[in-house]
């Protein structure tokens, strides 16, 4: 299988599956599609539009060439391809609570994804602090991600979501992210939880090339003009 | 199984399920919870706030108390709780592209839905012409929907969208009503298929109490202030 992404230090949507696959060491060829723009005549749609009807990553592309797009649905394929490895949680419910939180994810939170962009090499506290003050909508999505968090911790005893690693935390990796970035306030039980996502191998991995990147894509930057 | 819903004249997510149980002869409780409004002090919010974390509709309650909530993760559990249904289609490939498009949906086609929210016992041709005309984001996800049905039918070779009826045909159900009630111009193949998810048992019984409903809502209103 190959997987193509775009930048690390930028792209949630990549980080999800590609995490989740380095976590569970299901092998994979990566295939980054920088990202130079989303215009219709960037490199980007030139590599992504052949393949993908919908034009972004990532996208799962078999030995074969089939193609799978989206990250629940990647999820999903590759969970029953792999049904030892245990990527949902094994019990029903919990699978069914898993589930339910990242479609809420997938399809939510767009108000705390929307000002705090995932930049991984970054430090914006002062940024977060002021765009949190003037932001209620995003506070509500920082609430919500936080009770859900503590929700999920508190019934499954942890150490993540639902016990064991699962598709969720991959899920909500780049949030984890997000809220160092941009150092939003959280409590101690929570900021426990980040820390054993950030320790996870998947995670450490994605980090440590996200880091080596040293690219600045303007168009992904809302508050700073350089690197440093 | 008890399934919470809203008016079925325009709530969309609650048709989901719905209309998939229904086609699939699973036994279920409806529980209809009335829109009255969305503001925290609503009685629908009094009804679903102590039951989801989301407060939303549909959600899924398990006759000890257990809630699913999100469209997506109540389609999952359905279709593992009754495996012999087909609920998904039964070849992984097929299943996988099914996937795709419902979380394609799940995430996507907001220009579509905000312009033409789902009012399955108006006809609103007129408005339909003009409001697409001066919506360009509306119009290139009309072109996707089709897109998507026209290769998804291409493929399997019909009569649904990856041949059986599967849960993806329940997902675009209420876009099908939409395209209908708002007039909006589809080719006749697509005309074809959506004559066909109107027949369907599912989509049938619930359009019927749909229209019994005979209730108006101004705040899922855009386009009138009254029934007629």
């Amino acid at each position: 299988m190959k997987l193509l992404i775009g930048n690390k230090n930028y792209s949630s949507w990549s980080m999800r599956p590609w995490v989740m696959l380095t976590q569970f060491d299901i092998p994979f060829e990566e295939v980054m599609v920088r990202f130079d723009s989303f215009a219709p005549d960037s490199k980007f749609k030139a590599a992504i539009g052949p393949l993908s009807p919908v034009g972004k990553v990532p996208l799962l592309v078999e030995d074969d060439g089939f193609v799978i797009w989206d990250t629940l649905a990647i999820a999903e394929y590759v969970a029953e391809k792999f049904p030892d490895k245990g990527l949902w949680p094994r019990d029903a419910r919990r699978r069914a609570r898993a589930r339910s939180v990242c479609a809420e994810m997938h399809s939510g939170f767009s108000a705390l994804r929307g000002a705090f962009g995932m930049n991984i090499e970054a430090s914006l506290p002062e940024v977060g602090k002021r765009v949190l003050a003037g932001n209620a909508a995003a506070r509500a999505d920082l609430a919500r991600v936080i009770q859900l968090w503590q929700e999920a911790l508190a019934e499954s005893g942890g150490p993540f979501l639902f016990g064991d690693y699962s598709i969720a935390d991959a899920y909500f990796t780049p949030v984890v992210t997000r809220l160092r970035t941009y150092a939003l306030p959280v409590p101690d039980d929570v900021a426990a939880y980040m820390a054993r996502v950030f320790a996870a191998k998947g995670t450490a991995a994605w980090i440590r090339d996200a880091l080596e990147e040293k690219e600045f894509l303007q168009f992904e930057e809302d508050y700073r003009t350089s690197r440093d």
